[in-house]
């Protein structure tokens, strides 16, 4: 069944390691006959910096409080013409994939920008204007699903579980569960390619094939087991429950483990 | 003894809780004697985008590598004069303070672009242009402080050890491990102000109050205990030593509890 993919990218040299991988992306994409939109931060020339300019219609426009300007452009429909395109795009999508290089253990700042301003109160926090009601699992997103891909400078011993960057799935949790769990979406484990400083034709060829392996069953794959906020193991909606991931406590505590739930097997799910 | 300090700031309203503690900040280290250095990002409007512009003599004009031009600018001493104006000040400053606005448990993008632009290669990685010889607790700003203070929307309970979001600590694990004891500052633990969103006026005092008390101890405290590349505990400058920290894995594994290094007691370490 055909579906439509967004694509948001963030590096303006069409040779990188990144922008070869997003050409994968598309090719395979169109190939399984999916829709594809994109946002190539860097050619959009996208402002990156949340400010006042984003606000012409304000609600105070004596303070400026980015939590009730966002709530009062979003939800009074007078948002800025980039911002409400992104979420055209994001509401029109049935995946979202974010194919950037990693920049000191996160996303380049224009990439930050384009969910500073495009995750906006209403839509990606406050959903339904009901404050924390619908977050973590449940929201405007829920259905879709979202994957990250990232290009790593260091070698991968370095993010491995004992690393001395910390494992690479823990550092980008802000994103994949704070970001994009959030607001409801699916996260894929995050694809990444190492030691992008210094690679060898065979070895990017070796990347693309990898990654084109997983944008063809992004539609398959079993997401990170993020615990939801509504399903029970966070009974006040603030903290787990003393039963669930018992004697656990940081950011691992968040994703089921094979002893609570049954991880999903991929290949039973069906596309 | 009088020090240097600068203040990192990114929030454009000048009655916000963050510039609120940022006037507390230059009161009190202006009381103490020291010179505070500032970079108020917003007002500056801060680049955030990191772009060719960054680079107006290239090693290649053909390809964009952002790590070769960076070390290209910066060890040829060609870089353009806001990233320069910016590295001067971090060079001339005992500590840095960064205060903002948690936005999607991060910096806002204006701040993570200050980052990606000013922590040059040959200065904050590649130091000495050795590869990674000099990290996390070596490099050129060794010997100097950091420490993070910020505005947080939501409750205090959403970040405790088994709160929905994650422990605040560990959200940050990327900025004060990743992005500042890598180039090898000295970290404070965070300060964090929760429920910004609505704080009545004497929440705000308390606030300005607890924040007032750790900017006069900035030059005593205890700073995280990461632990050092270069000490010992990561033989192969990689991997933690089976020894260290056993039978852990994941981001606290990179911080020494007090069965392996003793912590140091605050009020004994003198200004």
């Amino acid at each position: 069944m055909q579906k439509k993919v967004l694509i948001v990218h963030a590096h303006p040299e069409p040779t990188s390691l990144t922008r070869q991988l997003v050409e994968v992306s598309l090719q395979t994409l169109r190939q399984q006959g999916h829709e594809v939109l994109q946002s190539d931060l860097y050619g959009m020339h996208w402002k990156a910096v949340f400010d006042e300019h984003d606000f012409p219609s304000r609600a105070d426009p004596d303070r400026l409080s980015f939590i009730a300007e966002s709530g009062h452009s979003y939800l009074g429909g007078q948002q800025v013409a980039d911002i409400a395109a992104e979420q055209q795009k994001l509401l029109a999508a049935d995946a979202v994939v974010f194919q950037f290089p990693l920049w000191w253990f996160g996303m380049p700042a224009i990439m930050k920008g384009w969910v500073d301003r495009v995750w906006a109160y209403g839509l990606a926090y406050g959903y339904q204007n009901a404050g924390n009601r619908y977050r973590y699992g449940d929201g405007a997103f829920k259905g879709k699903r979202a994957m990250l891909a990232v290009a790593v400078g260091g070698p991968a011993r370095d993010y491995s579980p004992r690393g001395i960057n910390g494992p690479l799935e823990q550092l980008l949790f802000p994103i994949t569960h704070g970001s994009l769990y959030f607001p409801g979406f699916d996260v894929l484990p995050t694809f990444a390619v190492y030691g992008t400083g210094r690679m060898a034709a065979d070895e990017v060829a070796a990347a693309r094939q990898a990654w084109r392996s997983r944008v063809e069953r992004l539609f398959e794959e079993a997401p990170i087991p993020f615990r939801p906020q509504n399903g029970g193991d966070y009974p006040d909606g603030h903290v787990l429950a003393a039963h669930v991931a018992a004697g656990q406590s940081g950011l691992v505590a968040h994703i089921a483990g094979p002893e609570t739930v049954p991880l999903p097997r991929p290949l039973e799910r069906g596309a």
